[in-house]
């Protein structure tokens, strides 16, 4: 498996854009994107688990019943969420694309990202939509991951290529994050292309598996959004033997498909909003995996700790405490905790009590941009990793007046 | 009943002080504070369910274990807890307290704040306790509710007068807030002293039916504490009937501690770190008291929520967004929203959906001090309010560095 260019696009047979349609008043930045298989394609989808739900959430739902898809259209500046004629407008989002696809508004996934609760007029998209598709090209990929693209401040696109049954395959993706995210079984918006030949249903079970150890366990600020989804789309353009069960070519899809995920996690946390640093907790000897990833995403969740890693702090106090209250009955007694970047480790507690250790060492592995949290519980063999970034002064700024 | 000034030593017979022992550096903070009974008292007291308990937790709770205690001694700059000797230091406490009192070590409670995992030696406290105990007095509650503050700007104190069996009595106490307050069948510091005589019994279950509806509603940052506690004391100086049962008493002594634990839950959300605005989420009509508490809960803890408060930016959007995540089964196509505060009133979401209002006459609504957050869910009796308050830039600035 390696890394290639080429984001959403990436994969055989899928076409891409983004523009500036006037959703948005800034038109320097484009706010409607469109993905599109030139051929049919399997999909598969989770979706974020709050009861308030996003109108588009609903409809691609009902549109992705059969397990199949040929385009996305999704905006920003509007989440489209809360509004009452929100299932008509994403409906009609749907129909203005069929119409310049010419293929079904039932093969249409639709979603929408922004303020919640803010009537959105189809009038800017009807108007924007023939030269959305007519740009569509193989290169689009970077103008998609820019139409979706809400607070976050670089554009989030990666893709792989690897091999099954002797074809080469490529999976690749574009994903926004930045705020309110704090996934739980579903995620941020995540738009996924694949050439690879897999049935419907393995699909879906691939991409159910991989969310809970990949967005599941990413947390900007604890808000669980309305219109989190993960569209994955499949279209056998790589012509490899359909994978229709478990087996050595179901393994090595999941292998790419969670290469792919893990990287735009580590971009999703890394640019949350007003962040300056990716912090990944890696929890090692859980009594089991949940265990694992329970205390591994409390760890990321605290605002203490957050707050402490913006000022490169080592108060790895609040790191016991956020494992005290996670909800998993952990022996306080036994935790490790190190702090470790491209500066080197430090060890900061053993057993769980503070151990005498050199605050400037531990400043100038802080002060790196990556920062990783090793806890050891000496439980057993469960292990887990989340992402997370710092809790910033941007953060507080750019949420304190955001419709504005 | 009326409330009374005195705070901690509002009721007869109780004693306080506070003085700098120099536990921390800054000479001008108090840092060590002692209340003291003449004669002795019932107590009851509720603990953090973090699982990882300061060592003075444990002694108190030992000492408590008989429903009786006449002092407590309590030190800001050092939580003492995750160190290899806490215990020994917190005994130690307790002991050099009740010398100075004449008093035994297992009728003294113990209580630390401050950072966790550093060292706290017996040193300065040992030194200190001679003129903190000759110092105790019956004006002592301000030098006390100042020797307990950390990160609080004001100091915490709260008394009431009220009538029991035609006996005047007395209630008040002291708290320290600000930052890792997140309560969870438990609550920050808080000591509460009283002149009513109540069996220890009914001491206890007054104290533990009122924190589910008052501290346990209070949320900073969503971080719970590793050293949170309550303690409340009766000394029966106000010689009222012993109150051994349920019945009229008990509900005047219930009301008394309510109006006092209601205060200082919005004294300790008010002044949070760094917040400039206290948040008051009341919740009716949900289904029951438990659903409403948990959909007030999730509100007042939602960062998103927090900064727009800030940016007095009347977001709705947000408050929806954490109902939806707040595990309540809730219909939320039946919610209502309005903001409140002393300005008046604006309803800006019914029926899950938004409605035309002013902006500038929200604006000007949530300019003011304390905010006022109505949900109505329209599906049963259920109330609850939750304390909270905005995230703000000093939030970040005092915990982005807050060892050095």
């Amino acid at each position: 498996m390696k890394t290639i260019t080429g984001g959403v696009t990436a994969a055989k047979g899928f076409f891409a854009n983004g523009i500036h349609a006037g959703i948005r008043k800034n038109r320097a930045k484009r706010d409607l994107s469109l993905i599109f298989s030139d051929r049919p394609a399997g999909a598969a989808a989770v979706y974020t688990t709050n009861l308030v739900k996003g109108a588009p959430l609903i409809v691609t739902k009902a549109h992705l019943a059969d397990g199949r898809a040929r385009a996305v259209i999704c905006n920003s500046g509007n989440a489209n969420t809360c509004n009452a004629d929100g299932l008509e407008i994403a409906e009609g989002m749907c129909r203005l694309c069929a119409e310049a696809l010419d293929i079904l508004p039932e093969e249409v996934a639709v979603a929408s990202t922004g303020v919640i609760g803010q009537p959105l007029s189809l009038e800017p998209i009807a108007a924007g939509m023939g030269a959305l598709a007519s740009g569509l090209s193989r290169e689009g990929s970077a103008a998609a991951a820019e139409g979706i693209m809400t607070t976050d401040t670089v554009k989030k696109e990666v893709a792989v290529e690897f091999v099954l049954g002797g074809k080469t395959c490529r999976l690749g993706g574009i994903a926004k994050g930045s705020g309110m995210i704090h996934p739980n079984m579903a995620t941020m918006l995540v738009f996924l292309t694949t050439d690879a030949a897999i049935s419907p249903a393995m699909l879906q079970k691939a991409l159910s598996g991989d969310v809970a150890s990949t967005f599941n366990m990413v947390s900007v600020d604890g808000d669980t959004s309305t219109n989190d989804m993960v569209i994955l789309l499949a279209n056998g353009a790589a012509e490899n033997p359909e994978i229709t069960g478990e087996g050595e070519d179901f393994s090595a899809f999941m292998a790419a498909l969670n290469s792919v995920t893990v990287a735009l996690c580590r971009m999703i946390a890394g640019d949350g909003e007003g962040a300056t640093k990716l912090l990944e907790c890696r929890v090692s000897g859980a009594a089991d995996e949940g265990a694992a990833r329970a205390v591994a995403k409390s760890v990321i969740c605290s605002s203490l700790l957050k707050a402490a890693m913006f000022g490169a702090d080592a108060n790895w106090g609040r790191v016991l405490c956020a494992i005290g209250y996670s909800g998993v009955p952990v022996d306080v007694g036994a935790v490790d905790v190190a702090f470790s970047s491209a500066k080197g480790e430090i060890s900061v507690c053993e057993r769980g009590a503070g151990i005498d250790f050199s605050e400037e060492r531990a400043k100038e592995i802080l002060l790196e941009k990556e920062i990783e949290i090793r806890v050891t519980l000496h439980e057993g063999e469960g292990r887990a990793t989340a992402w997370g970034c710092d809790l910033t002064y941007d953060y507080v700024k750019i949420n304190g007046d955001y419709r504005t």
